[in-house]
């Protein structure tokens, strides 16, 4: 499908996208650029990738694809880095969790002769790191396209078919579009996590209470996702804020009613509310979306 | 252990102590009491039970032990069927969430001759009814027991003994404890998790957006706990509704500072949160609360 392609940051995505293309013969050769060059050398002995270094420019050269799968703030050094050395015809990507300033900057900064198309892979689980990822990760997960104004139809279509052939299904939306659904699905659920585990610690370190104990009463879902890369949200976040700070208004002031409704011993909202909620769970398990197993299926020992 | 255990209620948990009791061999006869005759036909025919019937004060005549696994709000109306009918020496318990205004309702109206220990076994899943129990649900969790004032010594080792041969560690506090402990691991996730799922679903009815669809990215890991016993839940924040209001109000604080911290991109302060938050996750797994696998280890298809 390609002949090089070119991986910048491979942690948890980049590096389940290089085993991806590995497993499924996407590419003739595989590089990556990172920092770090114990990333470097681990993602050669682990043979995710074929060759890597840290310098971005040199590794870039000659790559029909391009993927950024490196924190948002990231973004602005390495377009600086690699604009000029970028191949007439090649196709840039990223794995971003927030697009709209993202692609007005990249859209900007790259020669006419590149293709700029964004994407999304909704995938991922709490770890990070080359270790932790795997070929299945994009398996029957939604991959959201954002073209920019310097996208190709044709190469819309490859890349379609490229996130396709890694297991995606693929859908194709406006960048504002796009930063406002997952604000609902995705940056609110990871700040509300952070915020309680945060709360929780707060009152922990005060009081010292038995809170990891008894975390099986709730608690611990929240944990998982609040184990989630923090430079990679703490940039969502940021990048996302003016959603972000609706949705908060929205939940506080939703919150702000339970509490009353509570507090007035009000049974029938209550139940109302809660038998809702109760729906859109099986509506999820439905879409494929989840297992269709209690407890996310989770066996202990 | 028992001659005769009668089980009021026998709904998830219900179902699963009971099936626990036959599977270890812990009476000779498991009995219960359900309002619906659609129940008690049900759990006879799956051989949960040995004897089910509507009239809760003839069938809890002559037990050792009786537990009531029925949601807090029907408590009351059980305690004034029962208080006449209850067997000198007898073991009363309860499975209930939140422990201080229900130790003082049942020890006010029950004989000086029956031992009233309240548990909480903190078990579960989102599934309710007596399809969903099974035999294993309470092994390696916590059973905390909260005595009250009509709890003899020899009686609370029986009720611990009990409880440990059905899988459970045993944990012994006062009810004061436990309802400020559970409203932090228990309590404030659900109604987070309520919440943030209700929040969604206004969205989604103003302006139809596929917020199913793209659940993957955090929400559906909420729509598990949010999709909870209605009624359960409803009597659990009523009842612990003090300490419940506090937590709303310190969560609330919270989430204002971090919004404050993204609108002013405060890099360090968002940075700093998210990894301490990270680390309790670590601590959970290490105490045997949650699986160490990622996504919960859950595997999709």
């Amino acid at each position: 499908m390609f002949k090089k392609v070119c991986i910048i940051g491979c942690g948890l995505i980049g590096s389940s996208i290089a085993r991806a293309i590995k497993k499924n013969k996407l590419a003739r050769k595989v590089v990556s650029s990172n920092r770090s060059n114990t990333t470097n050398k681990k993602i050669i002995k682990l043979n995710i990738v074929d060759e890597a270094s840290p310098d971005t420019r040199k590794i870039v050269t000659g790559s029909d694809l391009i993927i950024i799968a490196s924190p948002l703030s990231s973004y602005k050094n390495i377009i600086f880095k690699i604009k000029n050395s970028l191949k007439n015809g090649a196709i840039l990507t990223d794995v971003g969790s927030v697009k709209k300033n993202v692609i007005q900057l990249i859209e900007k900064n790259i020669p006419n002769n590149v293709s700029w198309i964004s994407s999304h892979p909704i995938a991922g689980t709490e770890e990070s790191g080359p270790e932790s990822g795997f070929s299945e990760l994009f398996k029957n997960k939604w991959c959201i396209l954002t073209p920019s104004k310097k996208s190709k139809n044709k190469d819309i279509k490859l890349l379609e078919k490229f996130w396709r052939r890694i297991g995606s299904v693929v859908d194709v939306m406006s960048a504002k579009e796009h930063d406002y659904i997952l604000s609902i699905t995705s940056h609110m659920p990871h700040l509300i996590a952070y915020n309680i585990v945060n709360t929780t610690l707060k009152i922990k370190k005060k009081r010292d209470r038995n809170i990891v104990k008894y975390s099986a009463g709730g608690l611990r879902d929240f944990t998982r996702i609040a184990a989630s890369n923090p430079i990679m949200w703490r940039d969502i976040f940021i990048q996302n804020r003016e959603n972000t700070a609706k949705m908060i208004d929205k939940f506080i002031k939703n919150l702000r009613d339970l509490k009353k409704a509570i507090k007035s011993k009000n049974e029938k909202k209550l139940e109302k509310i809660f038998t809702k909620t109760k729906k859109i769970r099986k509506e999820i398990i439905k879409a494929g979306q989840d297992i269709n197993k209690p407890d996310f299926g989770r066996k202990q020992n």
